[in-house]
C-alpha cells in the first residue's frame, strides 16, 4: 500500500507516493532509536536545549516552504498554517529555554535525617530520567502543532526521549519534509543518529505501539483510533504510559447576565465554531443558553452568511456527516444551516442543531458524540439546575466555558459542574485558542485524555516521559560521576 | 462465600466469619463514597490535614489491640507489627501536615501575558482537584501500612479522594478493626459519612475495579492478581489510572571493592533475604557476587543456623514453593538450605540457589520470577560487564543495590544500568526498609509498577489522585468563591 496526498479542496491526489514502513525497517528505526536513546538521554539537559533551538531555526527559515506544502494537503490556509508554525517553534523554544534552565529534571535533595525509622533516614537524591523511546502519533488538523514536532514529540525529546513519529496519512509531504529539516538540524547541533525518527502506513502504527522497546506513546486524533491504540498499549505484556487525546465535546453555558448583546453573542459563537472549519478538539460543542428568542433569531440570520471551509480529508468529512446524522435523529432538534456548498473537494454545509435541556434530559448519552467538523449543538434552558444536571452527564471534556457577569449568583455552581468534566475552565472565553503556557492544562477526564493527570500542551507535558528514579545513600562525587545535571536544594 | 482469619504458625482457622460484600451492599457504599467525595474533595486542605491527624491518633490509641490481631493473622510478630502501625501512622501525618502547609494542592498563577499567540495568553491558575472515589487494594504482607490505611488510602484521602477498601483476605479481622476505628475517627472530627468503606471478597474486588464510579485504583500484591485488576481497569469504557505495585525481583551487586569482609557481607545479606520469611516486595532477590569462596561458604554456614518463619497465608506458601520448585529446574542452581522446618503452620525451609552469570546468560528470562518468600539467588560472576549483561534482560524492579568502595572504576557503569531497570538505586545499603520521604521513590519500570511515573511511598504519592484543573480568566474574587486554598506565586 502507497500513501499520497489529497488536495481537500478538489479531492485531487498529488506528489510523490509513499510505501508503508515495512516491519524489517521499523526494527531498523527502533534499534536505532533505542541507541540513540541511550546517549541523547545522558546528554547535559543543556545541551538538549541548544539543540531543539536548532530545531525551531532549522523549522522557522523552512517555514514558506512548510507552508505551502500543508495548505495543499490540509486546506487550511495560508495564514492559520503561517501561525501555527509560529506556535510550534515556540513551544519547542520553551521546552529548550526549560532545559537550559534546569526547570523539571533537576534533582532534589531530601538531606539524611538521624535516627530510627520512620522518622530517621538515609540521604535521597530524587531525579527524573528518560523513560524511553517514544512513539508520536500525529493528528491531522494541526499538521505542525500537534504532528511530526508537536508537542508531544518536542517534550519527550526535551525529556531525553527519542522519538519514532507515525506520520498522518492526510499530510505525508508535511510530515516528511518536517522530519527531514529536523532531522538535518539535529544532526548538525550534534544529536545522535536516529534520535528522530518516522514511519508511514496503518500497519506501522500498530506494530510500533507494541514493540517492547518503545516505552511510551502519544496520540491526538479520533475515539475509534485513539482507544484502539490505548488498548494495544495496555495489553502489552509489559503496558506501556499511552497519551491519548481521543476527542472531546466542550460544553459553553453562558448565563443571563453573560447573553447581555445576543446578537455580538452568536457572532462570537459562530467564529469559534467555525474556525478551521470546526475542525478542533476545543471546538464548542455544545453550547447552553438560557431561552432567548433574539439570539436565536441571530443565530439564524448570521449563520446563513457563513461559508463552509474544507474537511481535512475525505475521511473526515465522511465521519462528520455519519455523525451529525445520526445526532440529527437522535436529538430531534430543530436544525438551521449555514450557505450551501457547491464544490467537488470535501466540504458539508455548516450546521447548528437547536434543541432543549428538557428534550435532552430524556437521554443525555446523546450529548456524548462528538461532531468532528462544522456543526454545533445549541441547548436552550429555563432553570440554571438543568444546565448542572445535564454537565453532569457529558463525558469528560478538554474545556468548559461560562460566560456570565463575575457577580452572578449562579456561576459558581455552574463552575464547580464544568471543573468537574473537564480539564480547564475559561470565563468570558471561548474554547478554541489553547494558549501554549505554563499555566495551561490541555486534557480532562476520559475520553479527553486517557491519562487524566497529564497535559499535552505547555511546559508540564515534558513530566510525560521522565520517570522517578531515587539515588539513595549516593557520595557526592559518585553521583557527579553518573550525572550532567546539577543538583537544587543542596 | 465467607472469610475467616488462619493462624499461619498453626493452620488453624479462628474468629469471626465475614461474608463477602453484595452487589447491591457495594452499590450503596459507592453511592455513599461519591457523595462523600462531593465535598470531602471540596473542604479546605487544611481541614483534612487535621482530620487525618486525628485518624492518625486513634490509631495509635489502638495500636496494642491492632498489633495483637494482626499478629495472630499474619505471624510476622509483635515487634515488627509494632514498628509497622508507627511507621503507618506517621506516613499518615505526614500527609496531614503537607496539606496544613499547602503543599501539592496549592494552585500556581501563571500571569497574563500582553500581545498575540503564541507569546500572549490570558491569565492562569492551575490548580489540582481530587480525581474521585478511589478503589485500595491492601497488600498481605503489610497489613498496616501497605493496607486499609497504608499509603494508597492515606494518599487518597489528603488528595480529597472518598476511599472504598477491598480487604486482604489474610487479615480480615486487622482490616474491619482498622477501618471500624478510623471511621469513628473521621466521623468525629467532621469527615462526611462514605469517606471511607470496606469490603470484603474477591466478587467484590471484580466488581469494585469496575464500577463506572470509581476514579482511580491502587493495589498491592501479586503479578497475577495485579495485572487482573490492571486488565479490568484498563477495558472499562472509560479506562481509569491503575497504580498497581506487582512485585519486584530486586537485584544487588557487590564488587571486589564492596566484599572486603565476605563473611560479614554474608549474614547482612541473609538478614535482609529472610525479613519477614522474606515476604517484601523489596527483598534482594538476585545477589551477584565475585567469585568468592570464602563468601559461600559463609553463606552456607550462616543459613544452616537460620529459622523460617511462618507465610502470611497458606496461598503465599503454594506459590513460594511451587516457583522455588520452578527455580531450581529452570536454573539448574546448587542449592544450600537453612534449618528444617518442623510445624503444622505454613513454614518452608529458607533456600538459596547458587549459579553463575554464565549459566544464566543461556536464558535470562528465568531470573524474572518473583519467589516471594524465603529464598535468594546468589550469581557469581568474574567481569562486571556480565553483571551489567543480565541486568539489561531483567524486568523492571522496585529498587537495584550496588557494594563498592566509592572509587571503584566500575561503579558508574553498575550504577547506570541498575538505575535502567530500577525506581531506586541504593548504594552501599540493602534493599529492604523503604523509608517514607519526600526524596523516596517506590516505584519502577513494569512490572515493578503499573504506573513508572509514580511513587507509592512518601509524599509524592498524592500526585497520584489529583488532577489538574486550569482556571482562564477568573476574577479573584470568583476564584476565592470556588476555592478554600490560598493562591501560591500571586
Amino acid at each position: 500500500m502507497t500513501i499520497q496526498s489529497v488536495n481537500p479542496r478538489t479531492g485531487e491526489s498529488f506528489g510523490p507516493k509513499f510505501a508503508s514502513t515495512t516491519a524489517q525497517a521499523l526494527d531498523e528505526i527502533v534499534a536505532a532509536s533505542e541507541r540513540a536513546c541511550e546517549v541523547w538521554s545522558m546528554m547535559a539537559a543543556d545541551e538538549r536545549g541548544r539543540i531543539l533551538n536548532a530545531v525551531a531555526d532549522a523549522l522557522d527559515a523552512h517555514a514558506e516552504k512548510l507552508v505551502e506544502i500543508a495548505d495543499l494537503e490540509t486546506g487550511l490556509g495560508k495564514v492559520r498554517l503561517t501561525g501555527e508554525v509560529g506556535r510550534t517553534t515556540f513551544q519547542i523554544r520553551s521546552f529548550a529555554t526549560a532545559l537550559i534552565a534546569g526547570d523539571f529534571i533537576s534533582p532534589t535533595v531530601d538531606a539524611a535525617v538521624d535516627g530510627a525509622p520512620p522518622q530517621g533516614h538515609p540521604k535521597f537524591l530524587r531525579t527524573v530520567r528518560a523513560i524511553g523511546p517514544v512513539a508520536v502519533f500525529g493528528a491531522s488538523n494541526f499538521p505542525f502543532a500537534f504532528s511530526v514536532l508537536g508537542g508531544d514529540t518536542a517534550s519527550a525529546l526535551a525529556a531525553g526521549c527519542s522519538v519514532v513519529v507515525k506520520a498522518h496519512p492526510a499530510h505525508p509531504q508535511t510530515s516528511q519534509t518536517t522530519v527531514d529539516i529536523a532531522i538535518k538540524a539535529m544532526s548538525d547541533a550534534g544529536a545522535p543518529a536516529g534520535t528522530l525518527a518516522i514511519g508511514h502506513g496503518f500497519e506501522f502504527g500498530k506494530a510500533i505501539i507494541t514493540d517492547p522497546r518503545i516505552c511510551a506513546g502519544a496520540f491526538t486524533g479520533s475515539k475509534a483510533g485513539g482507544r484502539a491504540l490505548f488498548d494495544l498499549a495496555q495489553s502489552r505484556p509489559n503496558p506501556i504510559p499511552f497519551y491519548g487525546e481521543l476527542g472531546s465535546v466542550n460544553p459553553v453555558v453562558v448565563t443571563e447576565s453573560g447573553l447581555a448583546d445576543p446578537a455580538t453573542f452568536a457572532g462570537a459563537y459562530l467564529d469559534s465554531l467555525l474556525m478551521g472549519n470546526g475542525q478542533f478538539c476545543t471546538n464548542p460543542g455544545l453550547l447552553f443558553v438560557p431561552e432567548n428568542s433574539e439570539f436565536l433569531q441571530a443565530l439564524q440570520e448570521q449563520l446563513l452568511l457563513r461559508d463552509a471551509g474544507p474537511f481535512l480529508s475525505e475521511a473526515t468529512k465522511v465521519l462528520h456527516d455519519k455523525v451529525r446524522t445520526a445526532l440529527e435523529e437522535a436529538t430531534g432538534a430543530k436544525k438551521v444551516s449555514g450557505k450551501a456548498v457547491d464544490s467537488l473537494g470535501f466540504f458539508s454545509t455548516p450546521e447548528i442543531l437547536i434543541t432543549s435541556a428538557g428534550q435532552m434530559m430524556k437521554d443525555p448519552s446523546k450529548l456524548s458524540a462528538e461532531c468532528f467538523g462544522p456543526t454545533g449543538i445549541v441547548i436552550t434552558y429555563s432553570k440554571v439546575a438543568e444546565v448542572i444536571s445535564l454537565l453532569a452527564h457529558l463525558e469528560g471534556a478538554l474545556v468548559g466555558c461560562l460566560f456570565a457577569a463575575p457577580t452572578d449568583h449562579s456561576a459558581v455552581a455552574l463552575v464547580h459542574a464544568l471543573a468537574k468534566m473537564s480539564g480547564r475552565v475559561a470565563f468570558n472565553a471561548w474554547p478554541t485558542g489553547v494558549a501554549v503556557a505554563a499555566g495551561q492544562h490541555h486534557g480532562g477526564p476520559y475520553p479527553a485524555s486517557t491519562s487524566t493527570l497529564h497535559t499535552s500542551v505547555g511546559i508540564h507535558a515534558i513530566e510525560r516521559f521522565l520517570r522517578p528514579v531515587t539515588f539513595q545513600g549516593f557520595p557526592d562525587e559518585l553521583y557527579a560521576a553518573i550525572s550532567h545535571d546539577s543538583v537544587k536544594g543542596k
